[in-house]
């Protein structure tokens, strides 16, 4: 993508400079993708390799604009010993097509300077080595500046930005849904409440600051819920929160998630549309915007996910219902450790297991029973409270990535469930939905850090995420 | 913008169908955007009037896509009762080009389907009331079917997408800095500290979640400047939290800031123009896109905005130092509350005075004090600590916007100034990216809410975010 010579506009702004004018600044990016050889431009960055020999001096500088190093060339007598690995330079010089076979363009130095030397002993990336992702995760204020973490926040970066796009470009309306919130979403308990400083360290008995006990979002559904019934289509794309005390490959405390709610839909088939949608137009997005990120990961990180997630965005996703699913669960030759049973959550090995049975791609799994599911849900009325209009997507290597469903906009059916659960009182607001230009609705969550592991084929979750937050892990 | 017969792409898809097929379904913008008539379309929204006549039966309907309505003309036999304001409704028919001269179409109904009644009794907005935004402010789940709300929150979404867009167009990596974090970066101690709900029941003496004390982020101003020493330009754009205990109409507990972070930069001047550049761009792509929003505000709620924000985006932002602030003060014939004098903070009186006194743009601020600021500023050494390189944006009506500095990047500096401060350990690893490769560098954070505060001329910074928390209140 940043071929022969075809390049950014900053070099033509660069190239019609008069001489006699200041250096240009390029970005790295820029520079490599030059059109033409350039006199006096300035590139700034971290050097990544000095290699010196008897008539020539060759660096290797990086500036996070992308995965490729710009290369320079200079005469041995530049050199000096703080210009080592991991420090700061800046090289003023001319753009010229490189002789080498790997590289278009390198960068002639007339001066380098070294703007931060980097103690190489206490440094603990070492030039040229493949550090494992487990020993980076050792310096959370480092990392980014090894190869692998700078590809993945890039593509962080722009699979960020294509997720807004989709959904500005079909029309939804974007709402910064509370972190703050006083209701428990989910009933699921796993929370985390908030306190001021002070209030923390005083005794239970005490005002909140908020006059209720106040608690970190699991989710923006509910209050999307409030938006969908103005705005039609919304959505959200913010951090959610679980005081889950694990230390899974798959469990964050702070974790990011993608939400949508759509009104005036009647049926589960207009739900996962937009989840397919979602998940292959973000994809597509990002293979074609960093193509070579994606593939450091796709060559030294998980050599089987190019052609896995090749599968997933050529293929249409399989749509399977709950009881499908549990009599396919049943009839494997498989033993599971959880007995595949009508009424129990699909677990973690039924969900892999399900997903190969379909193929390695990505399944619905459709219409759960009532009790598994929260009081949102909409009653399918099959039987009585027999199984609610919900679906999960399982994706290969990673099983679940969203949730949906649609949603209980029947007050009598809501209101009696509320009731139930000794809940209606505590979501009068919730029911003053139904009450007042009620619509069919229903919306999904998409996990954003299980989303990258899966396009990429990262085995943990916490390395793709800047700052990892997990049980007895908050470093900086 | 959605004038005579111009329109959108969804009108294209229906005017091609074959006459025989099922309705097409449209949103409001998209039908009163459409360039010809066209038979069988479907729309769906929430009925904004009803005017029985005779002869014909008129509705509005809206469905969040704009603030126009769409007229919909029907023969008085498809009135029901349930057709009421705030009722939602599916009307199927044939668009036309509209004899009146407020619309360009109007739907005409072949059949009228009330989806979801509206209990209008009890339902707090009322048919063509300008409700004030004090009002609505008690129907956090309602409010934003009003349409002051709609258009606030469709500009938020667009501003929120064209402060995406700047960055990303101008080669910055976008980070997700984290929301819970161990560090009390400005010791400012206004902080919500975390627990698990069910620490915070029990006694002080416990083990934390993640084994420290944890609190939610005040800025993620030193987690980017971890990224800017691998990306050069990083930006961020989240949830940022004060427990201060203020009902004011400037503060919340949670509000959204951009913030950005740049390497090798060495004046002020180049933090700045990225302000100003941040600033007028965001404000040019919103009116460009929802100008009947901006409108509103513009027309019903802060009538002299207009002509103040065309000023601001006209004229070059105005640069003074902190020196010159105290000065002009000084030499004021107003009196305040609190007297001007160098070493103190600018009060909001004294912000406000400065603004005006420059002609009502947005003025900088430059080099204050060195003991008003915190540690991480860095030193100007025009006298021992007497400055630093800090910029405030002061802007009209709002005063304080946007805070920047270049930061400390000298690692003794740094490391004495942490030292006296008792804060070397717990900033080990903020000095570490001044042992390894530092490069001068800067940054800014914005607050959004202010900034929408300031386009729009709303008073009240609860009417600018979906769901405001603040002392005492976090409703939902």
């Amino acid at each position: 993508m940043l071929g022969a010579w075809g390049g950014w506009q900053a070099f033509r702004r660069c190239a019609s400079l008069p001489r006699t004018q200041r250096a240009v600044r390029l970005r790295v990016r820029e520079a490599l993708g030059a059109r033409e050889p350039a006199d006096e431009v300035k590139v700034q960055g971290w050097v990544r390799s000095v290699r010196s020999q008897k008539e020539v001096l060759f660096l290797h500088i990086n500036d996070g604009s992308s995965l490729e190093n710009l290369q320079v060339v200079a005469d041995p007598s530049l050199e000096n010993r703080d210009l080592t690995f991991g420090s700061a330079v800046e090289v003023q010089g001319k753009l010229v097509k490189s002789p080498h076979r790997m590289q278009n363009v390198e960068l002639k130095a007339k001066t380098i300077r070294v703007v931060g030397p980097c103690d190489t002993w206490l440094f603990p990336l070492k030039t040229k080595e493949r550090h494992p992702l487990e020993y980076i995760r050792q310096f959370p204020h480092l990392r980014c500046r090894s190869n692998t973490l700078g590809s993945l926040l890039r593509i962080r970066s722009e699979a960020t930005a294509a997720i807004h796009s989709f959904f500005q470009d079909n029309g939804y309306v974007h709402i910064h849904t509370p972190i703050i919130t006083s209701n428990d979403c989910e009933g699921a308990g796993e929370l985390f409440q908030i306190e001021t400083s002070n209030e923390a360290r005083e005794s239970a008995e005490k005002t909140h600051f908020f006059s209720v006990p106040a608690f970190l979002t699991v989710s923006g559904q509910l209050h999307l819920e409030v938006m969908a019934g103005a705005f039609t289509h919304v959505f959200t794309f913010g951090p959610t929160f679980r005081a889950e005390n694990s230390q899974s490959r798959r469990h964050l405390a702070e974790f990011y998630m993608v939400e949508a709610e759509l009104s005036f839909t009647e049926s589960l088939q207009d739900i996962m549309q937009v989840m397919e949608a979602l998940f292959k137009t973000t994809a597509s997005t990002v293979l074609s915007k960093c193509p070579r990120d994606v593939e450091l990961f796709h060559k030294y990180i998980a050599p089987t996910q190019k052609d896995r997630l090749e599968q997933m965005l050529k293929n249409k996703f399989v749509i399977i219902s709950y009881n499908e699913a549990v009599e396919i669960l049943k009839q494997a030759s498989q033993t599971f450790t959880f007995k595949p049973e009508w009424g129990c959550d699909l677990q973690t090995e039924h969900e892999k297991y399900l997903v190969k049975h379909c193929g390695e791609v990505p399944v619905f799994v459709i219409n759960y029973p009532y009790d598994l599911k929260p009081f949102y849900m909409r009653d399918n009325e099959d039987e009585p409270q027999h199984t609610v209009a919900a679906v999960d997507l399982l994706v290969p290597g990673i099983g679940e990535l969203c949730g949906g469903s649609l949603r209980e906009e029947r007050l009598p059916f809501l209101k009696s469930r509320l009731q139930r659960l000794g809940l209606a009182d505590a979501y009068q607001w919730y029911l003053d939905l139904r009450k007042f230009g009620s619509v069919p609705h229903g919306g999904f969550g998409m996990g954003f850090e299980r989303y990258l592991q899966c396009i990429l084929g990262v085995d943990n979750i916490k390395d793709v995420i800047p700052f990892p937050r997990f049980s007895h892990s908050c470093l900086l």
